[in-house]
């Protein structure tokens, strides 16, 4: 039988790198699963969108829409549209502008590195290089900070067990910064929603905050741009950070940074090096995302898919709904717990499931018999090895799908209670 | 009719952005053409990999290569093998480590950051901030370095046609360097290939002269490691960065960064950061690389093609072969002269082209019609507006492909000669 790599170029009998041929063969277990991973709901691609990639030819290059690239620069392009896209992104949010990035990491990473620059600037005394986030801020967010030379601070939450952010801790923290430093942070953000708990942070209430000390403030809405309505303008903030493969719908690695007011210009300067030697400038190219993030199929696929982000972000109280009535059901399974706030706003679900840490205590997979009984029954993206607490997502699954779910994890645990004579009630 | 938007949700009457839909129906006019862009070619797709990305499944979300991943971070995911396929990339250009990157320019930035690091490291007096390219470099690398906070010092070349880099220059320039500020360079980089003429750098030699000085050596593979065989231990390379979207049949953005010896561990180095508040750490993240470069469909499609690219580089004479006939061809154009090194040695090639260039001010298209008649003819990828140079590359083309691209270029040229009655000889 001739292997999928001998048919690609009959060239695998010269390659120096031994066993290369299997990667040809990989085959993903998981394609007809229906996916629960928390973070990942929000990211799964539209069929029809999966399809017009290879059917249009966007996945024949890395450089699939640079064909009438003018100018150097994708955000640029008019053909397909990138330019008129991420005017549109930007409207989307409430932003003034927004360029495209690699990633929600990439954007934070460009507003990090806009502030790390402003502290820095001549004559400037008022601002330090701190960075004051809320305490459930993604790691993305703290290595930003690092990566641009800056501290990262924190006020505190409101504990175990809905860790809910209180506003008035960020009023504390920036006058326990003043007090220690003399300088304002050069930056507040917010994790609009935060990846532990799907808690909806009062990212108003930070902004005016923000607002009244006039220190510039991002809002990291990698779990809710593209799931949900989001206003930078009602946030009060100039800096949007966004997630497409998490929240748009989209392949990655992409995201996207919306701005707003004067930090536009800062935020997406233009590169000022001079190469000494040649004399080379490239005043064409935005220096904090790299020059140009090319996109690529991922952009592609954001573009295709935007209509349909677009359109959902409507709907998004009867995601709320589903969600609702699912943490309701799941805590129908003695001593599971939500953990982050109530009533839940959120699709991001973390329960506390002792129920299964029991039975993984004798099970002869460990932790690893939830996952493996959920793939089972068709869902794929719990957390391999976790059972002592879960977390999950059901966004943009069917309400049938929904119940499926439910009765799943009710079946499961059922089975091991009859197995193992535990003493839980189940329904 | 039902638009495709409408079958995706039904959700388009909702959206408030206006104008939405049309992202819905975008087209790709040029799926079908032979592609001759001068860096897109190495990163053509094979069909049968664009095909598996949708059969797979691995399409579906950004995270698609994240359900089996155990401890945060894409490079030790054993399921699909991404962590062995890192380890097969490193042998396969001679690395001992790799780490996939945000593309190439993402992976020249983490070494730009690993050496900004590095000269400012406690007791360090012996290395300055400065970076010493050659003059061919491309604008990522000055970006990197820009970013990093790094100066870009470059040695002269030999200067029109064939802009060599000379390897003596950088043994100059690093003795200039030492004089005016005492120290040596934090960094030597040399671009294998160049972006604007194709020309191969004596790389091995460079790395002579950063080994004779002890200077940090990074070669930068984006145009070599993929199509041509590479091996960083020959180039005396501590840092080899490759784009995968260029060189590599990927899909992007997709790059990696190979290093060797100590340098390894600087470059992908752990956070450090801690949170000041709740006191997270994240050990387990690479911070020059954003934590974790995500991957996604791009690095799957690297995967995929990675049996074949293994394969096709033991083939790059009869590219090299092919490239020159077309050279030859090209050149019996009157007035058309290759830039860059004689004999060629890589297939980027930059032409002058006079007779384009004088045809475009007669023409009602101006210096667009050169493009258009290609599109015309079947190849898509001269940058549009261009004729008095011209950059192209026939890789990956079949010797009938090529054929007929020489063809159109002489049809194109007799075209306007006989019709604008001109002076220039063509075959």
């Amino acid at each position: 039988m001739v292997t999928f790599n001998e048919q690609l170029c009959g060239l695998v009998t010269l390659v120096k790198v031994e066993g290369v041929e299997r990667y040809g063969q990989l085959r993903n277990d998981y394609k007809d699963l229906t996916v629960i991973q928390a973070i990942a709901t929000g990211g799964v691609v539209p069929k029809e969108v999966q399809n017009k990639l290879v059917e249009e030819g966007w996945t024949r290059t890395g450089y699939t829409l640079c064909f009438d690239c003018m100018k150097g620069r994708s955000d640029l392009i008019a053909k397909p549209p990138v330019g008129a896209f991420l005017e549109d992104v930007a409207r989307f949010v409430g932003g003034e502008q927004a360029q495209h990035t690699f990633g929600c990491r990439a954007a934070q990473f460009a507003v990090m590195k806009t502030v790390s620059e402003f502290v820095k600037e001549e004559g400037q005394k008022e601002y330090g290089p701190i960075v004051l986030a809320d305490p459930l801020c993604h790691y993305t967010t703290a290595l930003a900070a690092e990566a641009a030379g800056l501290r990262l601070l924190e006020p505190s939450d409101s504990g175990h067990p809905e860790h809910k952010v209180e506003t008035e801790g960020y009023r504390l923290k920036i006058e326990e910064i003043m007090k220690e430093t003399g300088k304002l942070p050069g930056l507040i953000m917010a994790t609009h929603v935060d990846p532990y708990h799907g808690n909806l942070c009062p990212a108003e209430k930070v902004g005016e905050i923000a607002e009244e000390y006039n220190v510039p403030y991002m809002v990291n809405a990698a779990y809710t741009a593209g799931v949900l309505p989001v206003d930078m303008r009602e946030l009060k903030a100039d800096f949007l950070t966004v997630s497409a493969h998490k929240s748009m719908a989209s392949l990655g690695p992409l995201g996207f940074l919306a701005t707003r007011g004067g930090w536009t210009d800062k935020a997406f300067r233009s590169s000022r090096i001079v190469a000494e030697g040649t004399g080379r400038k490239w005043r064409n190219k935005i220096l904090n995302i790299f020059g140009c993030s090319v996109g690529g199929v991922p952009l592609i696929s954001a573009m295709y898919a935007f209509p349909y982000v677009a359109g959902r972000v409507e709907k998004w109280e009867e995601e709320l709904e589903k969600t609702r009535w699912f943490i309701q059901e799941m805590t129908k399974i003695e001593g599971v717990r939500l953990l982050g706030e109530q009533p839940h706003r959120h699709h991001l679900l973390h329960f506390e499931t002792p129920i299964f840490f029991e039975i993984s205590q004798r099970h002869k997979r460990k932790g690893f018999f939830l996952a493996d009984e959920m793939i089972e029954r068709g869902f794929v993206g719990l957390q391999r090895g976790m059972t002592k607490n879960i977390k999950l997502s059901l966004y943009g699954l069917s309400w049938d799908e929904a119940r499926k779910a439910r009765d799943a994890f009710y079946e499961i645990a059922s089975k091991y209670v009859k197995e193992y004579k535990l003493d839980y009630n189940v329904p």
